[in-house]
């Protein structure tokens, strides 16, 4: 119940688990051919769609990377961990960072992006974090999008936690890079780096004044490979992690039989279900419900309780992994994970019920099945 | 039997599938720390070693990436693909590549080094393929070393299908950045790749007038924060492929519990027993003994027959992989890997007969079994 890398549906570690395919012939161009459609269709885009072997943050750094000259002014929210790693990897590129702070455990506010833009001539893209993994707040990818597209900026949105369990347009909402990793809502183990790129954004780099800096995440590099070697490797240049890379094909399968407004209520009742539950359990939700995230719900460690207890208590005990703040929020508030395979009743109600029994042990006053019950109700609406 | 990804055994496969843990906290540090020194025995060095989520291309730009400032010379020898790989990421990073071009099929010649060094004063670092994947030759590692040594710049050697078959010494043989990958010898699925750090790199890192452009694999990026995160996030800033990983560790053991030296002269054994059969074959090497590799062998493809033929012959009929030529060599070898788990005569035997079984079909003249019977000899002896 950790906030990923999450649970592994047992069909996909299987998967897995087969002997190793190569990462070229006309086989394996089926499969990534096919694989790059449901991607599409998950992405909710048309646009060109590249999967990189590598963490999440490599897709991140390719988007600035191939965009950002130096010099160029980047707007980068700094609502958590994430927003702080967009800044940094800006500042490497050389790009200026035009920080837009945000209090820990709130969202961004389109009305003070919307000044910053006035006030601040020539930023040429802006970056958000569209779910907050470190503080559990979902931001309003929708309402920014509509004003990147309105000053004409490139829009970079790290969809890593949101992906697959919350709505997420690509297309509709004018992102630009919608980037996401195998691990979260998509539930494969980590390894494979995904990200859109728009058409907009392939004019930006075409017309770079300085070439790209790099070779591994430049996406002009991985375009050219691609196209070069389209009926034999059309991955690009790297070798793919072929057992990851069908895990991930298996899961987007079931993603589409699953349909996507079925999942993301899903995700949504689950959300929903969770902070009920912390609520009749007498904790203190870290984040109002209108921001709250869908995927992962984030709670005040309570009075006279270590975090530290609790989390190896529920662990040890009850065989259930939840996790800590980091950053700002580190010693402050636990973060449970409810994103694909444990976004369901039999993985909710468990880990309350061990929350429950964790809190009474640690001598703090919970009515033992008081968040149980709650949660069982709206699951089952 | 192709020349990677290479056969992974079924227990690393079981390790692989099993549920995902996550890639913090104090049990994740233990088997992190634990890998860490596995490696440095593998790669017989005392030098840091760096695990980075991509593929091995990633990890030779994180050597590039990290050393050059655009304007600094590097020697590129051109022996095959991987070679020209490394021109295309010195030049990406501005860097002036001196090229050494080698004739394919022939090994980077130590004379040639010495006499461009002696002629283009202010070269800062040398790149060396130790094994070309892509012909089969095996490159003069320990003796490119001792020039690097000798004239005081940087060595950076790709390890990619050598390390964990053939014996490369990092530390003995002066070489400050060896790179691999799990998929080779380290007989584990890709996603990770690997990578030494001498002294004498971090000292070229931290005296650059020009800061590393980049973030994912700036190498004094991942240094920071192995060091701000050594208790609870030890590889750095990024989610870790743990399966893939946890698959590294087990090989890692066995590499161990088998020994260097055996498993060094297992692939000896089993690249002399390939490269005879061949010749008993009545085939033609493509790469003379005293440069050929350990871990293939690559073979002209015979007149007369086409390489797809054999190629689909194997695979369809004998259930047997080989794969042919890339870039210069396409059309016309056949390569064939005999490294980690397929450097056994229980790989190698079967494969032979395959491949005498499909020229006789594809009316070749092959006596049956003259392959076969000649490595059987050697491998027995």
């Amino acid at each position: 119940m950790i906030p990923g890398p999450s649970e592994v549906a047992e069909e996909t570690l299987r998967e897995i688990g087969k002997p190793v395919i190569a990462h070229y012939g006309p086989e394996w161009v089926k499969i990534y051919n096919e694989t790059i459609e449901l991607l599409k269709k998950i992405f909710q885009t048309t646009n060109d769609i590249f999967v990189i072997p590598g963490s999440s943050s490599s897709a991140m750094e390719a988007s600035i990377e191939s965009t950002i000259e130096p010099g160029d002014k980047v707007l980068v929210e700094l609502s958590g961990n994430f927003g702080l790693r967009f800044k940094e990897i800006v500042e490497m590129h050389q790009g200026k960072a035009v920080p837009l702070e945000v209090e820990v455990g709130n969202a961004v506010d389109p009305d003070k992006v919307r000044k910053m833009l006035k006030k601040e001539t020539g930023i040429k893209a802006m970056t958000l974090v569209s779910n907050e993994t470190s503080t559990g707040v979902a931001n309003p990818v929708k309402e920014l999008g509509e004003i990147a597209q309105e000053y004409g900026i490139l829009y970079v949105v790290d969809a890593v936690s949101a992906l697959g369990g919350i709505d997420l347009r690509t297309d509709d909402w004018n992102i630009d890079f919608c980037i996401t990793g195998t691990q979260k809502c998509l539930e494969t183990p980590p390894g494979l780096a995904l990200t859109s790129v728009s058409s907009k954004a392939w004019k930006v780099m075409e017309s770079r004044r300085d070439p790209i800096r790099g070779w591994y995440l430049n996406l002009l590099n991985l375009r050219r490979y691609c196209n070069l070697w389209a009926d034999w490797h059309p991955q690009g240049p790297e070798t793919m992690p072929t057992p990851t890379f069908m895990g991930l094909r298996l899961v987007l399968k079931k993603i589409m039989n699953e349909g996507l407004q079925q999942r993301f209520d899903r995700h949504k009742k689950s959300a929903k279900a969770v902070r009920a539950a912390m609520r009749a359990m007498g904790l203190e939700l870290f984040v109002r419900d209108e921001i709250a995230s869908n995927t992962l719900t984030s709670v005040k460690v309570p009075l006279g309780v270590k975090l530290g207890d609790i989390i190896t208590t529920m662990d040890n005990e009850y065989n259930t992994m939840i996790a800590g703040g980091v950053g700002p929020t580190q010693g402050k508030i636990i973060r449970i994970g409810h994103m694909g395979v444990t976004a369901s009743p039999n993985y909710i109600l468990p880990a309350l019920s061990a929350l429950e029994k964790t809190l009474v042990k640690l001598n703090y006053p919970v009515t033992l099945g008081s968040g149980v019950n709650t949660a069982k109700t709206i699951l089952e609406s």
